[in-house]
């Protein structure tokens, strides 16, 4: 073996044992394991210990951690129930995506800074980055309750949303005014994709069924939901949703086989060894000394901002299932995640933001990121299943065989 | 997501894809699907149709998949049974190494090669890489079978074994002599480690047991056994094995708590998504242009005598058993891998060997890697289990719940 084989599994093991060891100390704290995942990430980072510095090939691991953790995400979730709270999710994205991008707008023009500056810090506002909370739900056991299931219908559609708002965005900043053919063509391959998965695509798999009886290949529909999976996270970047909601869809139609054969303990084993370098890795890149303190005073407040109009926003559209389920929804909907490095990052590339801009976006991304997890463990404390399960998959099998 | 992103998640995706499609084919044509996705690599990669060149990250992602893949073999091992069978696979590995060496090494004297060139490629057709042999039996479901067990453990003891010729031939290569002290350090260390895997290491997992239970997080007993797999293979590169003999010690101490934790299906996901990575990577590294036509004369005489000799060394030593169990066993050990490659490239670096001797070298382990899938498969062909399984963590599950 060479010796970057060596580094690679060292930088393997050392990342995969520090995320687990944090994670288990914030169990013991009563906090979400993911937070202390990421804190592994910030404090033996290279912004900080510099202990580990994630390589090209760890990062590639992190990002198809992404995409498992949101395949299994989409395993446990009902098309059924997709469609059922479709208008409640629809109405709780687009609350979510107005009330922050108006508010960090008029605060960032109030402070003085350009339009164009004001108007890329709002959109980066926008995007949930639905990967914290699902991990945290899927944690805690709740993926199938109500609220959990209009979070990640919502989040689907701020999905979608938002990549239409980044077009508007861009088409603004660099002059050329909007170009409205252009949306209508992103809207409609978006809205065609999500629909075709959800009406679609669990038809397709159960046609493919007696085929998939007849192939020689060992584990046939593991294989065949695994190429699924990375088909439709290149399919969604292709037309520029993020990959991870890809993923979803994938896990979504398959969702319905997914007992029959036996799916979800061999995809969780993936997510399981995957996932901690996705979280370690987002703590990684966590730069803390970007942070001057006249820069710090307006992030806390576009931060502040964030949180409390995503709340509010998404929160107001199912208050009237009452204060608790707007709540949970709330703050299910409040992280934000690479969408808003991605924004800023292309603000930057363009000249349209400053490093100061760049850097409060960075922050504001930090803090919806680490806030809501301990919140949502409270929120959802009714919801958790009584007896803490040891091995999840066993009920499933229990249930099966 | 990046641009970095898409081109990985599309090289996922068609890598995987075409690997099992070619594995498919290769399946319905009574062949090893293992074979196909090796072909698929030679086929599709950057010495033939030059469509998929593989990344780094892919790179790093067969590594990580080779580690997997000998985890999983080693999760399916008993140590009982290795140490039952130590005595007759220690016999297998010893003539297996003696008898390829001596004839190499005579047969390139006789062409007129120097001592050195001739020491190195007889060292390469020594180490046994039982990646490929280990794959096909669990393919078969045979993994259990007697021969297969004797291969196993045949194959740790060649690993030993091969690492201290290794030393010896660099040691002379170098001028030095042989540096007995050092030889001394490296094989006890070997042996040392093996020892303790295989009578201690189950213990020690035993009085682990109480205290996973207290543990916090999320489904502990996977999260130690992923974690004690990449610190095993770690471990083992550390002291100059080759890290996947690690990975198999780490499932071999796991095996007998493997049916109670349900770690099998967990660990066969994981390995269904990297392992087709690995072969694919194999067969895109292979450059098939490095070969002249009085190359090639030598690289078949030389793959021949790998063949044969490995055959009837490693097949004398069980010939007791019948002959039937002498080819099963002579056959599996005839793959050679990346060891060999390495050999040879040191050979190289140090100027000892040529380009035409690095080319046969390759040769050789093309060679005994293609030709020994097809006549596992005959050989073993009694001892498949009589209804093949579409999904085989079925039967375990149905034997636990």
């Amino acid at each position: 073996m060479s010796h970057g084989t060596d580094t690679l599994l060292l930088q393997l093991f050392t990342i995969f044992v520090w995320a687990k060891v944090f994670g288990e100390v914030f169990e013991r704290l009563r906090m979400p394991a993911v937070l202390g995942e990421i804190l592994a990430g910030i404090v033996l980072g290279p912004y900080a210990a510099r202990i580990i510095d994630p390589s090209d090939s760890i990062i590639s691991l992190a990002e198809i951690g992404a995409i498992f953790l949101l395949f299994t995400v989409g395993l446990e979730t009902s098309p059924s129930d997709l469609i059922r709270l479709g208008r409640t999710s629809m109405n709780v994205a687009l609350a979510g995506i107005l009330l922050p991008f108006a508010t960090g707008f008029a605060y960032m023009k109030i402070t003085g800074e350009t339009t164009h500056e004001s108007t890329f810090v709002a959109a980066a506002m926008v995007a949930t980055s639905v990967g914290i909370t699902a991990r945290v739900l899927q944690d805690l056991g709740v993926l199938r309750s109500r609220a959990a299931r209009i979070i990640l219908g919502a989040a689907v559609f701020d999905d979608i949303l938002g990549m239409v708002l980044l077009a508007v965005v861009v088409s603004l900043a660099s002059g050329n005014g909007i170009r409205w053919l252009h949306l209508g063509v992103v809207l409609a391959e978006a809205v065609g994709f999500a629909a075709f998965m959800i009406y679609v695509g669990p038809n397709v798999i159960g046609r493919m069924k007696p085929g998939l009886q007849r192939l020689s290949t060992r584990d046939a529909p593991l294989v065949l939901a695994l190429s699924i999976c990375m088909l439709l996270s290149v399919a969604a970047t292709k037309i520029g949703m993020a990959a991870i909601i890809g993923a979803f869809f994938a896990g979504l139609i398959f969702s319905d086989y997914s007992p029959e054969w036996n799916l979800k303990p061999r995809v969780h084993g993936i997510n399981e060894f995957l996932s901690p370098f996705f979280f370690f890795t987002m703590g990684a890149r966590l730069d803390i000394h970007v942070f001057s303190k006249d820069v710090i005073v307006v992030a806390l407040v576009i931060s502040l901002l964030a949180l409390v109009t995503k709340v509010l926003g998404c929160g107001a559209a199912v208050l009237h299932e009452g204060w608790r389920a707007a709540l949970k929804v709330g703050v299910g909907m409040t992280p934000r995640g690479e969408v808003a490095l991605i924004v800023a990052l292309i603000g930057l590339q363009m000249n349209m933001v400053s490093q100061r801009a760049y850097a409060i976006v960075i922050f504001m991304t930090a803090v919806t990121t680490l806030l809501p997890p301990p919140l949502l463990r409270y929120l959802f404390r009714d919801d958790m299943p009584r007896h803490q399960i040891a091995v999840p998959e066993e009920e499933e099998r229990v249930q099966i065989g």
